[in-house]
């Protein structure tokens, strides 16, 4: 008997397990393969797109190389070497696991986990069956097609098959304009591809959590360089000849590439894993239905991250793992929040948001105060050469934090400061005596603070 | 009558400046002339030597390259350019600076300050007297020579000479093994000098502030890049010779180098500015005596920076000049708190602390408490190729944090999300439940801090 059995060995089951782990429990994982342990942001998704993505910031800052007294001859560019080096962070990363979960004696069952009763998951094909005191579902999710768009790994990819290109296409469609297709169409443009980024709607990013700020300076940068933007635009026809595919858009402009790749569109693996023998109830589109502490319907029965809600981010399920584990245990001040989860996207600028945006705080009914300041005269920024973006905080008038929003240099990092502000419900009164070193990319954070709390000083205009 | 003169428009003065403004207080700067605004920190320090850093960095990255597909064709490297670029931005934050504060109606008087009364400065030599409610002095700090050493500009160079290097050098001694000679031991090493580091103690960066840990992770790599070190040695005897500088060093090695850096020693400039004259109390070494609020003996003369201690440190200063102009608006809440100061070096890593050392806090009767997590298998900087160095947490039997220290990538940004839980008063238990984003190297953070929570999961092991 286990205290847990997590299905699904991806972000949320290994660090439920390590964090159960710490916790005490005995615990034990269920996933598919070998090959597949560490899931989709390890082997598919996050780990080795954010691997090519720091090859193109690189050879972004090829740019001004000049600037620091550095003459390059040229370069030439491998796909081969990229891969192999990609594949080695993977496997490296996903082997240290393994041998991890072995060391501190946490077991992976290697197979297709179902639900046999509350507190019984059968490994399929096998049928062993594993009792557990409690159970966490962490299985997920999965690129779905577009239309008939149906992956196939020569014309037509999406992120599961992106990875076994052998060759730098010489023009690619990106269809989705959103954190998939804007990392994509940035990695292939700085590795020297063609790239037509296709969008629906009227902006890049076009989710209500990110402000239109951040679109228009993603835009703005990705069209310089030489990215071929088309927003309110649809993919209307497409066929294969014999080099690649010839598309047509809802723009009448006919496009030729060497392949599309589908930046959209994931559903969660909620299907087949036994959930309706047991009782664990779903929604209308698939997700499990699950309480503030991930709890679903069985009350032993937990889950976690993609098959949760359609925020499909590793970090949440990360999270929630340990939310749930801590529920598990007794506790009951680890809560889902998912205004405080944060959101950060890779492209040609790191684009960081947590909290609401401006026009969602005066949407919530809050008298709204923002302040604004740019990295164009942070020091640091300029030091460093990159001092393109900005700090957006937006507060409500008694000067809580409601949400932050940076574009720019290590914006993803960055942003930790202020989510921890608001867990801690830490606001501008806070921020602006922080102490802050110089120079440092974090002092505009700070100086955002001093902005919305005792109004602006003109030097950050608003933009 | 101004509300405010600031004596000194360096880093404390102009963001004294800065603040005094934004708190609506009509305030007025003098510094000695129009090409000193910004003081050391921007025109002879910080930003100067951070940008040459940003380029040294770069060439540091070009050893891996490859593993992102990226094969250079060889490059060329010109001191030329690299003074352009970084004189270009040094100049840029300053004449950004005076165009702001003319702006915002802060007016510049150029000349020596010199307290004529408790409200009373004058500039000289034109003589003009400035009336003022509240005085303060940022009056900052001069290199000062060590020993028969003088800082020539053709041997022998200092921090306020070395920016006028037309070539790199052949080979340069480094005398000190402290913030500043790591920092250009770094540079020019990677700017193609050979460089030999001389530090008399025991280890580089020999402060109680920054554990030693940081110091041999730094030697290991330095050495790795090339670097000479030379610990327990002392230069003993120095002579010129036609192409450069032959030097006898205590260990009895002979080293001929085109010159000699030396990174050591600063005195407060405390001289000259009138303090006797208005009863100014210092102490024995020069330091201007302050209390908790930056007040001096004097009680609307206040003082900040390297005038105040001997910890140098420009966001000091920064920090001190807010804490004094809250306090002449009769607020008590911003005081001086030294532990609560970041260090942040960079070199061939950048190395981060706050607060206590293990050492220190043992010291001081605690019981500590102490969390490391390494970045060797954190996700991004795996994928980011940096994927060498740790976070140390320090804390106390109860869970609050007394220090922490990051070795790695981005350090200095990291750090303040610590900096603000301690300042908050929020510790372990806080921490090790907060929310990040997945990849990114804060986690490594919020695993430190799980580490010390919960206790250790093998993982990460104590180095």
């Amino acid at each position: 008997m286990y205290d847990l059995v997590i299905v699904g060995a991806g972000s949320g089951g290994y660090e439920g397990a390590l964090y159960a782990h710490r916790r005490g429990m005995k615990v034990a994982l269920v996933e598919l393969s070998p090959e597949s342990v560490g899931g989709n942001c390890l082997n598919k998704g996050c780990i080795p797109s954010k691997y090519m993505r720091q090859g193109a910031y690189l050879l972004d800052k090829f740019q001004n190389l000049g600037e620091y007294g550095i003459l390059l001859k040229g370069y030439e560019l491998s796909m081969r070497k990229l891969k192999e080096g990609r594949e080695r962070v993977v496997r490296t990363i996903r082997e240290n696991f393994k041998k991890f979960a072995e060391h501190i004696k946490v077991p992976i069952f290697y197979g297709k986990g179902f639900l046999k009763g509350p507190n019984s998951v059968v490994v399929e094909p096998s049928g062993q069956e594993l009792r557990a005191k409690h159970i966490l579902l962490a299985t997920g999710s999965s690129t779905v097609a577009l239309g008939d768009l149906l992956p196939d790994g020569r014309y037509i990819y999406d992120t599961d098959q992106i990875w076994s290109l052998e060759e730098f296409p010489r023009r690619i469609i990106v269809l989705g304009g959103g954190a998939v297709g804007v990392e994509f169409a940035y990695i292939f443009r700085m590795y020297g591809s063609e790239v037509v980024l296709v969008e629906l709607k009227d902006r890049l990013l076009p989710s209500p959590d990110i402000p239109e700020e951040s679109s228009r300076y993603l835009a703005r940068k990705l069209k310089k360089l030489g990215v071929d933007i088309k927003l309110k635009t649809t993919l209307q026809e497409w066929s294969t000849q014999s080099e690649g595919v010839r598309a047509i858009l809802s723009d009448g402009s006919e496009v030729t590439a060497d392949l599309i790749l589908l930046g959209v569109g994931r559903k969660p693996n909620t299907e087949g894993i036994g959930l309706e023998e047991v009782g664990v109830e779903r929604d209308s589109k698939g997700f499990i239905e699950v309480n503030q502490f991930c709890q679903t319907s069985v009350p032993n029965i937990y889950a976690c991250g993609d098959i949760t809600s359609s925020t499909m981010l590793a970090h949440k399920s990360m999270y929630e793992a340990k939310i749930a584990i801590s529920h598990m245990l007794g506790e009951k001040d680890m809560k889902r929040e998912e205004r405080l989860l944060p959101k950060v996207i890779y492209s040609a600028y790191e684009i960081a948001s947590v909290g609401l945006t401006e026009e969602q705080a005066e949407d919530e009914g809050y008298e709204v105060k923002v302040g604004v300041v740019s990295f164009v005269s942070n020091p640091k920024a300029m030091d460093d050469g990159e001092n393109e973006g900005f700090v957006r905080l937006v507060a409500d008038a008694e000067g809580n934090l409601l949400g932050c929003h940076i574009l720019g240099p290590h914006a993803g990092e960055l942003l930790h400061q202020v989510m921890h502000l608001m867990k801690a419900g830490l606001g501008l009164d806070f921020l602006s005596k922080a102490l802050y070193s110089h120079p440092s990319l974090s002092e505009a954070i700070v100086q955002a603070g001093m902005e919305v709390h005792f109004g602006p000083i003109t030097w950050a205009r608003r933009h």
